[in-house]
């Protein structure tokens, strides 16, 4: 946790000794009475939290906000719905790495009791935004939606994004030499990544990638897990978008 | 696992039950007398595997090998040693991706008590390797070496290598557009890539790492963790070394 983040309700209320972030603020940061911590607003500034006080069973913090970061990349990301434990590092890393959107979809050889997960229904996913997040020392969330059909959510991205798919059995054309990413204007357009799900794409998804207007790609002669594939796929894709080029150490 | 793997001597003996890939090939695979599946030899040949008998005890299999794969990345790794989970995860996923060497390092700010972890003193960090090898359906597993110090490995790294280190607070120059990669011979001399432990570099590490010829350059704005900024810079710079470019179907 490079940064404590809070919901706007929570900065008006003790926070409780239960909570994970208040451990952290004694157990992990050490701070005492007085001292500041990196903090941030969801979706709002960032900025620096005080221990103003530590009570029986909470502690009362305040806070100063400063600037709000950038948005997040104009990066889209599609993925056949993994089992839960994969969805959770899927969740975790592709908000870290600053994506905008994050669609979880059913596939034809998706296994849609993945769907009814407690991942899903607990509100469990988006703790794992607030970590990646908190990772990447940025205060934004990406928007995340799951359990629509490929179908559907291809007829809902927007009009002028590339869209590449990740194939290990039909694609050609290799991520790292594609010409869409090569060719991207500057201001760059939205870019959408889609990967299968453990087992792939069956036909009927590819069908409906190529109708949506998606190059099939593939990351080179080594299979990889889905959620590395990601990370990979992710960081040749904001290579290209020229969102790798600032230090970190410009935001500390 | 994509193939399942084994170690030359094991070829000659019966597979006991208990091996996990003995249950692979009748729970997973689901596999009966006289099928095949895709199976390797350690460092050696690709080829087919037959179940040949279901004993109370044992698996007999028998073999016929094919051709070997191509070698893996002139890519060596340093790593500042990280907490063992860490290191499992870089471990598979640095295999995974085909680094030829991955060196765990002492350095200044890591925790040296890491060092005396089962992970290390049980031959378990093996086990990660066979494991990033079989998902990256490869038979090649990378040198590994723990506990030395950074000025040990760096004194014997070979001396054609481009040498990168990431940084998150003294590089000036972004990975996706350092001019050591882009600029890269074909065929590509060897890279040696060095991240820091979760704490980062200390002074003297870096004193080290420029004394020692090697750039500091960065991931861009968003702090990962160091699992996650090993896999995207690992994928940065197979794009530029080009080996990214031949689909995994070929090889099935």
């Amino acid at each position: 946790m490079n940064l404590i983040l809070f919901d706007p309700a929570e900065t008006a209320t003790p926070l409780p000794l239960t909570d994970p972030r208040a451990q952290h603020i004694l157990d992990v940061l050490r701070r005492s009475v007085g001292e500041t911590f990196d903090a941030g607003l969801i979706n709002g500034p960032h900025g620096k939290g005080t221990l103003a006080a530590i009570d029986p069973l909470t502690l009362t913090l305040t806070f100063s906000w400063g600037s709000v970061p950038p948005p997040l990349d104009p990066l889209t990301l599609i993925i056949g719905l993994p089992r839960p434990q994969t969805a959770r590092k899927i969740l975790q890393e592709a908000t870290a790495l600053g994506v905008s959107a994050l669609h979880f979809v059913l596939t034809d050889k998706g296994e849609s009791n993945y769907a009814r997960s407690t991942l899903w229904s607990s509100g469990e996913w988006r703790r794992h935004l607030v970590a990646g997040a908190e990772q990447a020392f940025d205060t934004r969330l990406p928007e995340v939606t799951h359990g629509r059909t490929l179908a559907e959510v291809i007829t809902a991205l927007p009009h002028n994004a590339a869209r590449l798919a990740l194939d290990n059995y039909e694609a050609c054309d290799a991520l790292s030499e594609c010409h869409l990413l090569r060719d991207i204007p500057k201001p760059p357009i939205p870019v959408v990544l889609a990967l299968g799900s453990e087992r792939g794409w069956a036909p009927r998804d590819r069908d409906q990638l190529r109708a949506g207007g998606f190059t099939l790609v593939h990351l080179g002669p080594r299979v990889l897990r889905v959620e590395t594939a990601c990370i990979a796929a992710l960081a040749l894709v904001k290579a290209r978008l020229g969102s790798m080029q600032e230090p970190a150490c410009r935001r500390f």
